[in-house]
């Protein structure tokens, strides 16, 4: 018995295509149409035979969207603001996958993007890292789903920032290809990939202000005196993202303190968990987690913090319908687990 | 025409059998013997085929080796000492690949490793990180060939460190599983690394003290303030390393200067090359080479270095070889390139 | 309302493991106890954090096991028999994931594992590949769960056996490292799986057998003529098999007819699906897919046909659960989609 | 002192990136020049760094061709017969790396590949398998040099074919990344290949014809009532050719009579080994080396031949350079190993 017809608009995509899997297997949730920019006319099985979704990709078509409850649109930034105006202008509730309402300062968005087809909607959007909004997303119409890499870096490091005291935060981040999306070019060509690792994007990567927003937001004081170093780099891997983080501190602490810091933090989370050792990637794959190890560098000098994801999960579609099942006033693990 | 007999001791490990290949096809070198602690009997070329090496491996006599110039020991730490130090006694130069005389001060050594079995020729020994002491190489007879990640990390710091005013730095470090030495145990079967990544020896690595003795000696003024944090993490990749260093200066740098200050210090250097963007370690697979990406980050706020190695060439066997070539004043590339 | 108590002994190798997750997460079945014979008193989540069972492995104390209603082995051959023994003494239905019923002809058995510990059982057990044995496994106390090589190997020909005139068959089968097993050695160490592939178990493979005695007994005339050819090679990769067979026929046969032969003898399974092209090991994994692809050579001089399944699901762990459900009167597919 | 002056025309391609490393550090031979269509005024360091080549890859302009002696062409096919046909024109001697000059007869490749650009050339290309056609080769002045399939096929069936009495073979071939060629499309993306296995090309790929014609010409017999399957299988690893081969005979043969033919067929070659176990592409990569491992399959019915290359080196770079080496009267092993 569904109770929510939704669509995925970019099903053909790596975190679309997921996205249409979990709505599909969802209980409480009916995958009314999946939708693509290519491919279409293909049933999703075709591209992705594991995740077993038989629908057939259509194009979108706006005049047919009428009977829908909710959206995932997982289309490339700047694509995705006219597709999500359309859509909250019908009254459908949205979760964007995009980067185009996640950042709260336009100016921001342009230096990192260009132009914004749809700035009036920046006001209404609620930045979707379900721990540290999950209020606002009960009551949000268009939801902002974060960035794989704020989400592994932001998680790590509310503990520490909401305490305050940070003066300085290293995130040396490593992602599997999928997190590039589909058709991301040759560079991730199995061959250039393959038994390589190197970091990238150190002129600047798009999470970098996302990251800065959330974390700078979290400080109880002012932030001016931040410095934060984001660098991240690609694994000869698919799925699964870590962000170690390397915390100075204005004001020391022990390991013990910072364990509980981090257990309490995150005490009633569905989805994070603090584990004993340094989490690996593997640790998560294909689950909605994030694991968290926190610790003390072994001079006493620092914290340094380990957060594991999987990109497409808890980094995309799993964080998603995450934030679908609070928009909608359903279980928060619904279909998730 | 062969001008010098070598042995390799602990050869059916993967530095010790890669030593023995750069020996065997070295135009001045001749490999006079392989040992083994296992695997006594057989030709090297059915353990690692593509090495083409036939000689048979044999148990390590030491009376048989009077007629040897010099010896590679590629034997675990502990182990190392009593045979590096039987050698000795007869003359042979040696470059030993374990830790055993790589710590200059005998604490820290028991710190980290337990009782020294030879402590007296810590003082004979030679730091085998070449591009710093290449000149007391060339007379040494003893050579403590460098660890993997202090090669990497050390190299990727030194211009910076040589300048001074470095108050802190963050060496996140990835390596691969080779790194780790043959038979290492469960944590590196195939299904336990494939499709992983995470951090490991976060209670303390053991080179950590190796590159904390380099980089503080590297310092102009006294080293008290030095911040230094050192985490590895694990590849999911055969060969190749790679450490991304963020440092904090008392004093500003910029880009332009950052890098000819990197270009300037490895001009001559025939393994070490600066490179214009972040380097991969498939870049450097198979080869001795170091390469390094000096920059800025996005922020001006502090130098981020990233250097990759083959941490079976230049983090192993390759700069043993390199320090071969010097040590019996043969030109320092031969047999590397 | 869980019906049916089901232990899971063997949880900590792979299969087990995965059967633990399955049965943790069945609808209609309760995990009641996880039992192994190393790593006991940790959680199983500790183990294999992604698949999310709490429970703390246990040692194996047949005293205990009085309330359970059915249990799926996962211990080596030779150690499983008598365990299942015991259990089936104590009115339990098992699934063996051992290799120790699966041999109808106890010379046969013993000529390639030794002597059978519980001999007099074998007549009890019913070979578990779903597909063929349905309503035998239904009224079942004891399934003997195929090796994941005849589960691939038998579907991919199952159609054209039951059909005859096949005198002569090549099966040349790849599977994934978690098909040998947790700890199988150091021949599944990462150096030596990755970048690597070859053929192993030339002289004679322990599934050979298996798969001789499944395809023989489908030939509706006698078998006597019947060459057959199984070679298994090891892929560097986690989860996945592939087998391509290569078939003589007596009579000629055309794609087309081909084709429907397959249609027909499968359109009823659940979880087996006759491709339009050939199937990758990625489109199955962490599926109980079996995913069948047959064709004509090219120069028309025979039927060659790929399956593809995971190893660890419908060659393991997710066909035992399917055989559970059909023992215990669930539906079939229930707790495997 | 380079003795003859060499153009790689492709070098931007993985086999042709290759020649012209092994040409650059090739004692005899001087790499005069590098040419590509793409990426034209780059080092070829910059895009394969390990190969260490610092040369520019230049336009091709065939009127600077004259002070050349020999030329390897890495063109796809149908670009390579223009090509070829001008530097023959020059007197240039020519190693085709294309297919363009491999198959003999000329219907056979427009059914192939379509209409033939220089079908006069085809009398005058010897097909480059060194270990079949040495003699010819030495003499030639136009070299096709073979597929990576073909030249593990044949070379694994060669004693057999050559004995005659053959009358079926299936070939179960499968070929790491590299050798489908750079740019090859989405379908090897990275997430695509990864944790991935499949058979391809199975409607009839461009290697079966090459196969077939090299087969045939051994048997020493008509060879109307060979039946030959050739299937293609995509290996998730970057460099390695697995053949693996079945072969019905009409008369037996016994295992230590099978394996004393191929050793004495192969007795003499400098890249071909007969092995006592079977080989991995692991053993193989990054050398010229072809390994076979001949076999009787348990039951005694046909024989089982593996054979394994690097399909860069042995498959490709590695055998045009070998076959230079005959052309130019220099030592077949020169700079090969």
């Amino acid at each position: 018995m569904s109770e929510y017809r939704v669509i995925v608009a970019g099903a053909s995509g790596y975190a679309g295509a997921l996205a249409a899997k979990l709505v599909w297997r969802h209980p409480s949730l009916e995958l009314a149409r999946i939708t693509a920019r290519s491919e279409v006319g293909k049933p999703l099985s075709e591209l992705y035979p594991r995740y077993r979704v038989p629908l057939l990709l259509e194009e979108l078509e706006l005049e047919r969207l009428e009977d829908l409850d909710a959206a995932i649109v997982a289309y490339p930034h700047g694509a995705a603001a006219p597709v999500v105006a359309e859509m909250r202008g019908l009254g459908i509730q949205v979760i964007d996958l995009s980067a185009d309402f996640r950042l709260r300062e336009l100016p921001t968005y342009e230096n990192w993007y260009g132009p914004h087809g749809e700035p009036t909607l920046l006001a209404d959007a609620v930045y979707g890292l379900t721990e540290l909004y999950r209020d606002r997303i009960q009551g949000a119409s268009l939801v902002a789903n974060p960035g794989c890499y704020p989400t592994a870096a932001v998680l790590a490091l509310v503990p520490l920032f909401e305490r305050g005291l940070v003066s300085d935060v290293v995130i040396d981040a490593k992602s599997g290809v999928s997190g590039a999306g589909r058709g991301a070019g040759e560079q991730h060509d199995f061959v250039n990939v393959d038994e390589n690792f190197l970091a990238y994007g150190t002129e600047g990567h798009r999470h970098a202000p996302e990251i800065d927003q959330e974390l700078r937001e979290l400080l109880p004081t002012a932030s001016d005196g931040l410095r934060l170093t984001f660098v991240p780099h690609l694994l000869p891997l698919d799925q699964g993202l870590l962000a170690s983080c390397y915390a100075t501190l204005s004001e020391a602490i022990e390991g013990e303190e910072l364990r509980k810091l981090y257990e309490q933090r995150y005490a009633e989370e569905p989805f994070v968990e603090v584990t004993s050792a340094p989490p690996g990637v593997r640790d998560v794959r294909d689950t909605n987690l994030c694991l968290i190890h926190p610790t003390i560098a072994r001079d006493g000098s620092r914290p340094v913090v380990f957060a594991a994801i999987d990109n497409l999960w808890k980094g995309a579609a799993g964080q998603a319908v995450q934030n679908l099942n609070l928009m909608l006033g359903l279980p928060e693990t619904e279909g998730l687990e």
